[in-house]
């Protein structure tokens, strides 16, 4: 018996910023979807003739762009609760008074309405698909990422070592850390119509053993799925594994060396490297996912122009709302523009307005992103097979008028607020700006109440900064 | 005979950030506006039972927050309609092969409809009052600010010799230069209800006389006005007046010794500049803007936190639409905290994420502001006596909860779109996100014609990024 043919939606008469591999824009295109995949793709006058039966929803895009679904490759869905709990405040205060205190009180509901919340916002900046960095409530996660019908990279926070960790924070075996991660992906792994995939979580190697990491590598192979993991945040860093770990640099020479590093690792800032380190992670083909405003308000810049000119997939991540604290992708290609060109005083006198152009920084959040969550077969760009993840951008505001130049003005000019409307697998899942599967209105009041609740729970206290009346 | 009563407005139940002196913020303050000034302040309850007689218009703005309107100190009003014609180009293409030309061919009509779009992107993003950098159309400008309710220092672009300028833009004689802006100044100045003031423009050094710098410098003084100047933009500039002008570093080594440093002068950018141009400009008590997003993508990181250490007075400006693209002093706010944490990297080692706190970036687009254009005794901070310029925020929105440090959430989580009405002198010019002296909608049709007419006209193409078919 065949199945019946599925639901078949075409949009039309859009500019359509493909991102496939001949870099194919065409300024009056369509695009039909059928189920979650998309079926056709062209000039919007070529589809509006082929499709002889009745779409079951037709829209006409007209002063409006098409372009991939953004996927966001760092995002700390249960920090969300946690935006303003750390600002300005130093590194080990941010970790030990603010953050840590904040995981370790969260309990499962609040990490569930963080990821709606974050959701939300995710969803608001043109977010398809994301990769979580680790938290301690996968199962709430996948609960909220089915809702809110996102693609998802869930992974949980691991650490089986204590360094630097607070007294009341135990850490687990490393047996229990790989036996909870297979649970979880068991039970979540390909789940939501496939749109939530379970990975391994390594937090960052000074709460990591070497048979954690080692173990984490084979279990990775065998359930063929990603890693990710913050790798060489901040100087200190580098020389802990120095010094523990007897390597003459950082985490990524010793990574190399215990034969980590290879293509399913998705490393997380990398800001700490040197031109050998870069060479590695090249060689072994591991992704790097650059935060831009974390990176630059918490850690220092990264080498970005010289690790994508020596092979390697860069894309882009927001981090968690404590480090950032917008949790947009739009805001982060702009400053990944802004923060490259400048980085360039540094090395060369002056800076180079030409490093890091919007095409580069477009592919970072598409085609990158897909590869960097080892999707790129389904998801990253508009072509006949893949997945209908997809946003629809209307330029025509403010914000953006004039638009001259129109892959720099998504780039330079777009604001989060110009994503009009988002599709994740066939399904729209915000439409002309309202959020569609959850109550948008609910959510921030249910946020508000459980983060006043939690930071009460975890004793975090915020201090004035002005005259109080 | 007594003038009648002048209307009475009173806004309540608001939190009042009112970046006085004492730095007091009102948890439920209200304020009363009688006119275009601001006749009290306080808590609500107060206030609600102060007055005896029925305002004109009471607004309760529970949930909200109440600030002094922005000022943004470096604007090109007449780039608004060049936004996108120059990104990721080299600085010389980006002056000689799109800029200059653009400039060149504007007509005071494209001046006039770029100021208007430029406007309402500034009221949006919460600006009352605007440095104008210096255009060629000043009475054009004045016309737009007039209509959009805003309040501007005005000037005139003036250049009297050649270095670097294209051969079809003639510069104009030192005594013309002064005359026009002599007469500018007595056509415009303090017209639209006092809510325009002419300056006086000096494009940069490279394009000045010495002649034309002490002539401007003796005009400001006899006019009692300021002098807005970019000022060690690049390091070329530094050279160029170290090679011409014989003195051992740069511009602000020079104009410190023909006396041109002094309080009424809005240098802008400062870029390049070492210590002892730090002192030179604190000790002559010269207003410095930091244009974030421009400086990082075109010029360099400047030393805003050794300037403020120094004691200068440094605003903030979002510079033109082609240097930016964004044109909201509100993503400058975020930029300026971002960027200066992370420039510690390179002279210390690592960021630091406690250099330039919240506080310190309200002042500067606040207090430090109006300092800067010379209007600190009228605007910069809610007080009685002071005019009414102010923005509401609605920070209830996916984009700011939750709020757990109100000041360094309007810094660091607060959206352009956070900001919901902005007064002017007493009137509200946006209410509820409608801009209300322009019909927005109709501003951006008009541009969008212009601008793509003026491009032609001035023979600037853009070239294709993608394969577009």
């Amino acid at each position: 018996m065949e199945a019946k043919p599925r639901l078949l939606t075409l949009l039309h008469s859009a500019v359509i910023v493909t991102m496939d591999s001949q870099n194919r824009v065409y300024l009056n295109g369509a695009i039909a979807i059928e189920g979650d995949k998309i079926v056709s793709i062209g000039e919007s006058s070529h589809l509006l003739r082929e499709f002889d039966r009745q779409p079951h929803e037709i829209v006409d895009l007209s002063g409006r762009l098409l372009l991939p679904g953004f996927i966001n490759t760092h995002v700390h869905t249960s920090q969300q609760l946690a935006r303003g709990i750390a600002d300005d405040v130093d590194l080990l205060t941010w970790l030990h008074q603010r953050i840590w205190p904040y995981e370790a009180a969260m309990t499962d509901e609040d990490s569930y309405i963080s990821t709606l919340l974050c959701g939300i916002e995710l969803i608001h900046s043109g977010v398809t698909c994301f990769a979580e960095a680790g938290g301690q409530h996968v199962s709430a996660m996948a609960r909220a990422v089915e809702l809110l019908g996102l693609r998802a990279c869930l992974a949980q926070s691991t650490m089986d070592c204590g360094q630097g960790l607070p007294g009341n924070w135990a850490t687990h075996t490393t047996d229990y850390c790989i036996q909870s991660q297979k649970e979880l992906y068991k039970k979540h792994h390909n789940t939501a119509d496939g749109r939530i995939r379970v990975w391994l979580g390594i937090r960052q190697i000074m709460n990591a053993t070497d048979s954690l990491l080692s173990e984490t590598r084979d279990t990775a192979e065998e359930l063929k799925t990603g890693i990710h993991m913050h790798v060489a945040e901040i100087p200190y860093e580098n020389e802990f594994v120095t010094h523990t770990r007897k390597v003459d640099h950082g985490t990524v020479t010793y990574l190399e060396k215990i034969e980590f590093l290879q293509g399913n690792l998705l490393a997380v800032h990398s800001v700490w490297v040197n031109d050998t380190e870069i060479n590695s992670l090249a060689r072994t083909g591991v992704k790097v996912s650059h935060c831009p405003a974390a990176a630059m308000r918490m850690l220092g810049f990264a080498p970005i122009k010289e690790m994508l000119d020596a092979g390697i997939c860069v894309s882009l991540g927001t981090d968690g709302a404590p480090s950032n604290n917008r949790m947009s992708i739009v805001d982060e290609m702009y400053l990944a523009s802004l923060i490259n060109k400048g980085r360039e005083a540094f090395t060369k006198g002056t800076t180079d307005p030409t490093v890091l152009p919007a095409e580069t920084v477009l592919k970072m959040v598409t085609t990158n992103g897909a590869k960097s969550v080892l999707w790129e077969n389904e998801i990253g760009s508009l072509e006949v097979g893949k997945k209908a993840d997809l946003i629809v951008v209307n330029p025509s505001s403010w914000s953006m008028v004039p638009v001259h130049d129109c892959i720099a003005s998504l780039v330079y000019s777009m604001r989060t607020e110009n994503i009009e409307s988002v599709m994740c697998n066939g399904h729209w899942i915000m439409k002309n700006k309202k959020i569609l599967n959850v109550n948008e209105e609910e959510v921030i009041l249910l946020a508000k109440k459980s983060s006043a609740e939690l930071l009460k729970r975890a004793g975090i206290t915020i201090p004035h900064r002005m005259n109080v009346i």
